[in-house]
């Protein structure tokens, strides 16, 4: 499966008052590691917008498994589980070899004028993952 | 079931470079509803906290279904699902009487002294249901 | 001078692992309260899209006075300072009777189409405080 | 003077619907910039927390000169200020060779038993400026 690694430090302002990283930001951290493969891939969402499409999230699910840290340096596993219809890209987030967080999130892909969803990935997002993966 | 609802209004701080609110905002608005159900109850973070229990998210799911704008007037609907081991509760939120967006959260009980893993809701999360909602 | 006043309440995705509202979350507050305002003007961000405008922040400046905590209702009073040639707008945020931040924020009036500067606020700007406020 | 450099990106969650970064979020480019400079300084808030001491910042201010988009790679130079009595840090946020933002902040070191204002920074943060800067 393709596969991807992105590594980040959590920052003061992503830390609650339990002093453990805020739920929500990990939101933030699978954003970041996404667009960091995409954009490794050479079809980020410039590209998309460039070519009229957008790609909103339709499902997301996370589980968490362990807490973070303020000043923690994690690492984020980004998987390519599907693009058939939909893109659907898995991670899974460590701090050292500890698996923390596990999530998913499906994008569907809307053609931004007419707002109209495909059921295929544009033709340059195949393209990219062709020549950069060898698929 | 246990329901609650409530109303609160899309910033723009909100919103997305696609002019919609972005996904993981939602997180704050699921945050936002819990915790007024939590205060109408009268168990709130606060009252868990100086029981010396926290509620950390372990689990998450959201399902977006339309999107939502900048100045939006949403409604969400907070059920309470399950509080037999683990704090279940699960989100509708509406646009006028359209659903966009449905959601699940799940939290354990850890007792904060000792970081233990409690296998049941704090007695006092019991009483203020029972006085509340007769249950 | 022109005021206007907004309630708002701490939420738990506010405050930082000192227990308190982490700083950068009072622009959040204070973009809420500036939204208010002009909504309640009939001249809000909207509007101005509609008319071809834009105003981005081009100076902000903050004072702390006393920390907030979550669960906390404050309070911020809005002043309309000038808007002469940009639109300047200060802030004082209470807890109960206690002034616990002032704020200043300066925007500029940006043609949308051509990214022009204007040194003048929108006609319909004007014509909405005349309409409100009598000026 | 005391001069420090980050480097970081704008992510897709850093901008609004105006397709440029919102202002609130350069807050957060001047914390993760300030506790680099204190970390690669030797005393950053981790260490003063174990000294008993936290950092509030007590005053901000911001001045936007231009506009940054997603994926800008952007680099801020952070300079300590003055150190006599408060943590007075500027900062100058650059794309490329262009200064799109000017900053500053002013933090007060309070002692956290007692909540008690220092008039004067803690024995080891003077330590650890002498070591790496040799003031």
């Amino acid at each position: 499966m393709i596969k991807f690694e992105y590594k980040f430090k959590v920052e003061f302002y992503d830390v609650d008052s339990m002093d453990v990283v805020w739920h929500g930001n990990y939101v933030k951290f699978l954003e970041a590691s996404r667009c960091a493969f995409l954009s490794d891939l050479g079809y980020d969402y410039k590209a998309m917008k460039q070519d009229g499409f957008a790609f909103p999230i339709i499902k997301m699910d996370l589980k968490y498994i362990a807490p973070a840290f303020f000043g923690d340096e994690l690492r984020c596993e980004v998987y390519l589980e599907d693009y058939s219809t939909t893109l659907k890209i898995s991670y899974k987030i460590f701090k050292g070899t500890n698996l923390i967080c596990k999530a998913t999130t499906t994008q569907a892909c809307v053609e931004i004028k007419g707002l109209k969803t495909m059921f295929e990935l544009p033709v340059n997002f195949h393209k990219a993952l062709k020549e950069r993966y060898d698929v």
